[in-house]
């Protein structure tokens, strides 16, 4: 983790474009600080105000990359401005724009906002072009927010394998984004930050002029997907397992299931069987076909390497960080809302 | 929720089977309380052993229907047998038997032992006929455990949307598990105990005379996978999500992801919005095809229908339980291991 780390703040070094780490990765304050301290960033994402109110008490820069919906949530966004952080959310309607603004002015103060434009996934954004430059100027117009910039995540082109193909479906996006953030600026609003960018395309991204941060987060602790790809990370993370049963020649239970894993990017990998593969995930158990013979027990203990960092580690509440001999417990702070019950 | 659990307890109230609710569908106290409090009930399944220790708090008779392995579970199993628990675990295997015992003799209690037979699903299980009945007779020499009966989980049945095929499939696995109960009984050993079922068989397996309870878990909040089947009960848990975007005419994505909803079972369904239907889940996003002209607007909320209830729950903290006006906040306090750090 700590190479995985320093790799992508050196990277990131030169400038001028820097990193924004990505908090809803693995929500973990301890984590997050050792990103922090490895220089090369502007401040964090995050995905969800509590993850926000989380990393809000050891940063002071915090773009939530996500629109905000709902008075209670908005006003929890407010009283961050109110603390003095430097908060910014992404907005993609007017109904959105209003709803900040109202919990912002409840208050009396600013916060900041970046529009958030679709650049090629079905998802969250504005169309890009005209109806984002309205809404631009519609934020600038709003009291009690300050437009920030524009962000364009291009999701669709993090996980593509082949290296060319993920270039130029990042490039196409970030022509869509820069284009309207050109449009913006034409009409004579600011535009300072422009957030972009995941693991899977930060050489990409973090390279093409006008991008000035990179919302990356799995590069981090890394997972089979992730494995799939030609970045210079690490894995870092594992669920072990203890096998439970071992009902035949070549078959074995492991007691980590659907409520330790996630499968929505495939089944996580086994990494201390040569040749074993998971069969399926049931709620508490693996099911894992072996090769005959191969030398496990009940009892063994075993590594799994998840497929998808972000919801595996959501499933879980505190980290066993490893270093040498000593081994840590790091809380998973920022999992769920945070409401008071 | 209270109909469902009326329905059921209704059906093995003229016996002899009974039921055994599982707690780890939802992991609720207040929901299990509810369970054993409408009756035919033999006491709680759990899979874990954080849920046995949770379950022991309100009941006093818990089946660990999974095998319980390393010293450190095993000693937390004996330790509910010192707090005069009736505690029961499954055993598949010497060494599983092993490892239950001593931690029994480390303390001087004595813990029940269901023979765990594997009838047809690849997971935990040791072969019918010989095998397990070899197994058995060891369970009843060892010191400090005590034989209770066998368990035989038609897994692979419970999910068959066709009545005649998961009927056909019930009863293969049950014959597998009868034969093995009686080949035990043969051999001098006690067998009081035959524990078997799911939500999808519990009126097929329930009325197979031998079996005396059935491991249903599901039935009381019900999910779309078991809504494929020709079952008495309703629906009566979703995940409420708020939209937070309407990007197009035909899309509009709503606050629950990965993170709230689980895949494994397919993607959940949409409650509110006639003709919608989930694109696809990223962690903090649903985004949610629509009908073109659907009225659908930013800050609505939505009732998502998991399409499995056990792992969903899961990723939750607490239930907000509607009973008419009524809001209770129900934690959902049996999630995780409960292992001091």
């Amino acid at each position: 983790m700590n190479r995985n780390i320093k790799r992508m703040a050196d990277f990131f070094a030169a400038g001028p474009c820097k990193l924004r780490p990505h908090f809803k990765a693995h929500k973990t304050p301890e984590i997050a600080k050792r990103q922090l301290a490895a220089g090369s960033c502007t401040g964090l994402t995050c995905a969800t105000v509590f993850e926000a109110e989380v990393a809000a008490s050891f940063c002071d820069d915090v773009l939530i990359a996500n629109e905000v919906i709902g008075s209670d949530m908005t006003a929890r966004v407010a009283g961050l401005a109110a603390r003095g952080v430097n908060i910014k959310v992404a907005v993609d309607s007017p109904e959105g724009l209003e709803q900040i603004a109202a919990a912002a002015s409840e208050l009396g103060v600013e916060v900041g906002v970046l529009v958030d434009l679709n650049v090629g996934m079905p998802r969250c954004g504005v169309a890009p072009g005209e109806p984002a430059v309205d809404l631009a100027r519609r934020v600038a117009d709003t009291e009690g927010i300050r437009l920030r910039g524009a962000m364009g995540y291009e999701g669709h082109a993090v996980g593509i394998p082949d290296r060319e193909q993920r270039e130029a479906a990042a490039r196409a996006s970030m022509d869509s984004l820069l284009l309207t953030v050109q449009a913006i600026r034409n009409a004579g609003l600011p535009c300072d930050i422009v957030s972009a960018g995941g693991t899977g395309t930060y050489d990409i991204t973090g390279r093409i002029p006008g991008i000035t941060e990179i919302q990356a987060g799995s590069y981090v602790l890394k997972d089979t997907s992730y494995g799939k790809l030609d970045l210079p990370f690490e894995q870092a993370f594992w669920v072990l397992a203890t096998v439970i049963s071992r009902p035949s020649p070549v078959l074995c239970v492991a007691d980590a299931g659907l409520k330790s894993c996630t499968e929505d990017h495939g089944n996580p990998a086994v990494r201390d069987i040569e040749g074993a593969s998971i069969l399926f995930l049931s709620d508490e158990h693996a099911s894992i076909a072996l090769p005959p013979e191969s030398p496990v027990h009940v009892g063994d203990r075993i590594h799994l390497v998840p497929s998808h960092i972000d919801p595996t580690i959501n499933l879980h509440d505190v980290f066993y960080a490893i270093d040498g001999d000593r081994i840590e417990p790091w809380p998973i702070a920022a999992r769920g809302h945070g409401a008071a019950e």
